[in-house]
């Protein structure tokens, strides 16, 4: 009488919701302060100071009836306009107002976009360690979706995706800074993985999106750090962007798919992505939060406290023996377990009041993730603990 | 390479819009004062006073890191437990917080609800004139629409539907106050509505939700109008609710979905729609706008400006020779076309400026809706030319 994969979907807790809820408990009965919460990916720092500044002004100096009225469907003109110009001049490209499609933040851009290319039994590719609702989104949208195992230092191994690709296949869809591990695919990856891509299409004719899903973009460490942008690498390829960590706004739902004018079929995408996303019920982008970003989309929230904290837990996690691959971005460390089953380690964590996710449900068995957007204290107070933790298993050898 | 369905759902613009878009375009030719753009339903009234207070206070005294921070999937526990009380006392009910679900609107609350009950090639029945999405959304969810004709004064023939039922239903949905024709159905109709399918379910053991979908429920302009709440009648029932119309919010998407927890699967039912929310990429109803209705959910737009326009313009037409049935509550008005194709109706009412929605896309040829959420003035303005189109067909005869 319903339908069985949604309701199993909205009763299996993701295994990070879980560690939060266990969290919560666990807070009330030993005190806030003695529990190492490091399960969700939340924004510790808050917005800039902009963004509470400009939405006052908006509410105040705008006529409610134009400022919470329907935008179009692809969002508001000018909005859409502001950032495709502000994206040009950021990575030297000719996109137009129309490349763009306001959405309620990254998971409903990448939901929107499968929905747009994929038709039943059509097939995505993604690399381990990667964010579990791809999975969810992929298969509502009727496809299926392959994790490739990583390669050196959680980076795609093109080798196996050259192995990989099949007529069935419509897109690869990429993570970077990458959620778990924090990893920056650099730009010889991006430039050697669309060769791959390109060479498929000459051999077979079939096309294969390169999507890039990127809410970590602004999200980096070091200056030499850079974060390659797609659509200089690859024609046929789209960007699926939010603001929910660059501007420390994730409850709002705001971000942009951005489509490449440079693919040959531009015009037919867009099309599936307004059509995908009016079959899916969003009728548009929260109104106001499309203004908001229109005055601070080059805004960035201090994110000197997450640099802070993965340094000193970094430094500390590989002094206690922790083999941790190095985050350039993003605000997750993805540590390897001390014994081969993650979950027996991350429940082991547990009695030290450490707060970790096993890696399995990232695709990536025999490590755990990390979330350091909680305060320095906190990361102070934790320490003795990973390294009670650490010594637990010497102890044992 | 796409899928197709979408890339033409993305293509082909509904007629409402297309009229809209040829409006803007005639505004700019011979101005805007003599353009009668009667096409959308976009409120014209701004929010309440409360509205545009709250949220400068809320921006003001929140910790942002709460404020815009991810809410729980169902919406923030403290709105949902405001509103269920709220329904309770309103319509003697004992809903709890878990029987609410936050989403971006009406249309994301049917868009959920239909994921979270249809199966591949199950059917939902609804009642003409409707709604014209309601087929997007179901068709989305893998199901297929029937519309059934109305009965006098198009309210629901519960007769056909008794005859309609059959092992594939698995929902009717309603809407009233109705999108296009402003009625309300009565409680007689809905309490018979409710035995037809009781009796359907005690006869072959199918059960059928029955679905409200109700973005105008607070739009009725007589004392005597009552909106009976579907939960008093019938236990396996689900209420879409948006604040778009009452609160003139169209484009800030924030609504619920309340699901009875009279029903026997109540757990299984609010599972499938947190999975489906899930599924669709909807991560949470945007948290300030969550917060907002929190503190406004029970004021409403000054709305005395839509029973003037519906009273003018009802009392004009008739004196013109127009048939039309007495709209009771939303915005809308359906007026019986003059001549048996609504199309060329509405066509030939462009003559005079007069932008008018055919019936053929909700279901109901031979009628054109007029949305009449506009400025009191423009209806004064318009008038002529109602007057001048009817004319024209009794110069004809």
């Amino acid at each position: 009488m319903l339908n069985e994969k949604n309701v199993q979907l909205g009763k299996v807790r993701s295994s990070i919701r879980e560690l939060f809820e266990y969290g919560k408990k666990r807070k009330a009965e030993i005190g806030e302060e003695n529990v190492f919460d490091f399960s969700l990916g939340n924004p510790s720092v808050p917005a800039p100071p902009e963004v509470g500044a400009a939405l006052k002004d908006i509410v105040e100096n705008t006529d409610p009836v134009l400022l919470h009225g329907y935008t179009s469907a692809q969002g508001d003109f000018s909005v859409r306009k502001t950032l495709a110009d502000y994206i040009n001049s950021r990575f030297g490209l000719s996109l137009t107002a129309d490349c763009l499609y306001m959405t309620c933040g990254a998971a409903a851009s990448v939901s929107i976009v499968l929905n747009a290319i994929l038709n039943d039994g059509e097939e995505v590719i993604t690399f381990a360690p990667y964010f579990p609702e791809y999975k969810v989104f992929t298969e509502n949208a009727g496809g299926k979706l392959t994790a490739l195992k990583s390669g050196k230092g959680f980076l795609p191994d093109l080798d196996l995706l050259a192995k990989s690709l099949n007529p069935k296949v419509r897109a690869v869809l990429i993570n970077s800074p990458n959620n778990p591990s924090g990893v920056v695919y650099p730009p010889d990856i991006i430039s050697r993985l669309a060769a791959v891509l390109d060479e498929h299409f000459n051999k077979t004719g079939n096309r294969v999106f390169l999507i890039s899903d990127e809410p970590y973009r602004e999200l980096v460490y070091d200056n030499n750090t850079e974060v390659p942008f797609i659509m200089n690498y690859y024609a046929h390829s789209m960007v699926c962007y939010s603001y929910s960590k660059s501007l420390s706004l994730p409850g709002e739902r705001i971000g942009y798919i951005a489509v490449n004018n440079a693919m040959e079929n531009y015009g037919d995408v867009y099309a599936g992505i307004c059509g995908a996303g009016r079959a899916l019920g969003y009728v548009c982008a929260p109104s106001l939060f499309q203004q908001l970003v229109k005055r601070v989309y080059n805004k960035t929230s201090d994110i000197s406290v997450y640099k802070r904290n993965r340094d000193r837990l970094l430094n500390a996690l590989e002094s206690y023996g922790y083999e941790v691959v190095k985050p350039d971005g993003a605000f997750y460390m993805f540590v390897k377990s001390l014994e081969p089953d993650a979950k027996a380690f991350a429940e082991r964590a547990k009695e030290y009041e450490l707060l970790i996710v096993a890696g399995d449900d990232f695709g990536a068995g025999g490590y755990a993730r990390i979330s350091y957007c909680v305060s320095p204290e906190m990361i102070e107070r934790s320490l003795p603990a990973f390294k009670a933790l650490a010594d637990s298993y010497k102890t044992e050898r």
